[in-house]
């Protein structure tokens, strides 16, 4: 067998055997195959497409290439949660303690930031004293000791993974299916989960911004996940705002901690009851995920979820009494209130252009290695279809710099626009897949 | 503009603009651009295709990416050949002479043998004492004083195309429309020609393997040199079977010779008549390249094509006196005459293997840099469609040993299939392709 073989196997259309695709990924992940050559190969597949049964042959040769997360140690079905990225998205940090708290175990590995979307170890970082970096037997223990940790990732896993990734995103092949499935898939099967909740986001902030490809994107990570023997649920939500009111890494553990102290409605809550609500479903707690949604409610009302955030926070070396306290968190040093200036409606807003509006505050990485600020970012007071007046407050920026508010408050308003007529409301579901079916959902806004 | 955009606007599908295809170009010829993203974008030039416009724009752009010769200094139209590559075609070497002969410039910059295919600058090194390696003055000195001279590449012509044909070797993506016509038209109008003739072949030994996809070709390469500004015209001929009887360096030479003496007939003259007589319309010189094909046979008969080979092997410091007693060439050591060993009829032949033998034997490169022996090959006594009994010739090798001798006869009788019941002859010409269209012609075996 030669790389040749392949990408003309490839280029003609037809589909790779188990060991052809095998072959490639170990050249990826020893480097042992040129990089024009995997750059060739992953044109192809982004023009020609894989079958099904060739992208879970690649994402199971992907998850063999490196160290494979052993949590057998720890009892129960432990079930992973994959966003495929969005702005002011902290479900993590607010549905993690209560699943947790609901009895079943979360052995979460997750990433940093980049681009436009933030990630959780940055947001758990802006908590004073708190570490992501524990080692394998740290990690576990913690698990079956509380029920829950949030960490980096831990080992070599799907080394494939980086090579292939780092290709695509020079090389415009980040937009193809079986890559993209692949990619999430071979790394969340790396981590040693036994069941996955996908929130796929659609929209203006989304790696998907049409429905269609979004649910397209949804029923093949399902497909693929029953293939390679794991159960696989994905929720399709909304991108066209930012999920929470608040973007920013300390801002996004405030929103999280205001949440699961009850203080706090909207968008953020919703999401995160109807994905644990899957999660203790997959788990085996509960028959059904709206029964899963029923016990999440029970253990925030009961403040048995803010009371589990706070053990992980203790137990990761991090001051607790920020869950009590948020002015513990980093304080930035400009605080700007601005108002809407305008008497209308808000027809719809930019997220991506949000998104990168936090990342030049500071919040976000421009390059990696890139030191963040973890007091910057800004809270919107408004939601797409809000009325306003013109003494609507509209948002409340947290900078550096007066000129970096002033350069941040240009970007969120050129990202959301008004219109003198009433708009609708930007809906929250889309669709649940499951590899029973696909079940599109009325919009719930 | 940056690479990233140009890949994802073809990965689209869409048309790229003349100041894209420039760029690309110049980030090839200057190795500016990283070779994966060359890759990438030459997968997806192979699966999605450009257009007759955006060919000429990447022909154009390649032909200036280096030198262009200038061959004002020659009086008259500058006719170039060029085939599409082939096994026993030595038309370069019996036609030159002959349309110089009839008055028209031949200023021939010719290539190096590689895989399978035998080039006209090897066969003429085995002419002992004659170079290739003229300057630029002395190569148009020689035209202007004999009316021919066949040299290796002056100058740094098209370096793109050296960039990007290296990376379709390795990316499978040498079997692409516009990425063959750019890179064979661009060295050819980098080389100075004012029109040009190809020779594309069809069949077993051909980059292309059936008729449909060498006319597709030939099409391409007269539209787009029409767009270019270059009269082209292509004639389609058969490689089912080598073009002549000899299949190696000095062989091809001698079999040259005796075509030009009037000794042999068969596929190779016809091939050389028509293209040459193509190339004296082309010239000017005649009204239609039937009239041509006339003044062509003239030549011949009258001995003034071989007289003109004389002069010109004399200006490049070679022998002529080969031309007068062919044993002056390099001779094999071993040379040994087999029968066909059956009674029946050639039904076909594996030009490529057969090509595959005579480097094997030593004739061909493996490697760039390999040392040739000029002397080694073989004769084929049979053609496709002959009845042949037990003791029929099969054909005589010219080998370094008695070993190599084996293997190569082992592997010609493994490419030529015998059958118990008559077959048709194979095909010399195919059909002509001009700017006024496609004419299929009949099978004038």
């Amino acid at each position: 067998m030669t790389m040749l073989e392949i990408l003309a196997r490839k280029k003609m259309g037809q589909e790779l055997t188990r060991e052809e695709i095998a072959y490639f990924v170990k050249g990826a992940a020893e480097h042992t195959i040129p990089d024009y050559q995997l750059a060739a190969l992953l044109m192809a597949i982004r023009l020609n497409g894989m079958t099904d049964r060739e992208t879970t042959e690649l994402t199971l040769a992907m998850r063999d290439s490196g160290d494979i997360a052993d949590l057998s140690a720890i009892p129960g079905i432990k079930v992973d949660k994959h966003s495929t990225g969005g702005v002011g998205d902290t479900t993590t940090l607010v549905l993690a303690p209560l699943v947790a708290a609901c009895g079943a175990p979360v052995a979460k590995m997750s990433g940093r930031g980049l681009g436009h979307t933030g990630g959780t170890l940055d947001k758990l970082e802006s908590i004073p004293g708190l570490t992501v970096s524990l080692s394998v037997p740290e990690f576990i223990d913690q698990v079956r000791r509380i029920g829950v940790a949030v960490v980096g990732q831990t080992g070599h896993l799907a080394p494939a993974d980086k090579t292939l990734y780092a290709l695509r995103d020079v090389t415009s092949t980040v937009d193809s299916l079986p890559l993209i499935v692949s990619s999430i898939l071979s790394k969340k099967l790396a981590a040693g989960s036994d069941a996955i909740v996908l929130d796929v986001k659609t929209g203006s902030g989304a790696i998907m911004h049409t429905l269609e490809d979004s649910i397209r994107l949804a029923e093949a990570m399902v497909r693929v996940g029953t293939l390679a023997g794991k159960p696989v649920v994905a929720v399709i939500t909304g991108m066209d705002q930012p999920l929470g009111t608040h973007v920013g890494n300390a801002l996004e553990v405030k929103e999280a901690i205001d949440v699961l102290s009850g203080r706090t409605e909207g968008d953020l809550l919703t999401v995160s009851m109807t994905l644990g609500g899957h999660m203790l479903r997959l788990a085996g707690l509960v028959s059904d995920a709206a029964e899963g949604g029923r016990r999440m409610w029970d253990a925030l009302n009961s403040g048995a979820g803010l009371q589990k955030l706070k053990e992980m926070i203790a137990a990761q070396g991090g001051n607790p009494a920020v869950c009590d306290d948020v002015s513990l968190l980093p304080q930035a040093n400009v605080i700007r209130t601005v108002t809407c200036g305008r008497n209308g409606y808000v027809r719809s807003m930019d997220t991506m252009a949000l998104g990168l509006a936090a990342q030049e505050m500071g919040a976000g990485r421009m390059e990696l290695g890139d030191q963040l600020d973890y007091s910057v970012g800004f809270v919107l007071s408004v939601r797409v279809g809000d009325r306003t007046e013109s003494d609507t407050p509209f948002c409340t920026l947290y900078a550096r710099t007066e000129e970096e508010a002033d350069r941040a408050e240009k970007a969120i308003r050129e990202a959301v626009r008004f219109s003198d007529e009433p708009c609708p409301r930007a809906p929250v579901f889309y669709a649940i897949v499951t590899s029973e079916g696909t079940w599109r959902l009325e919009d719930k806004a």
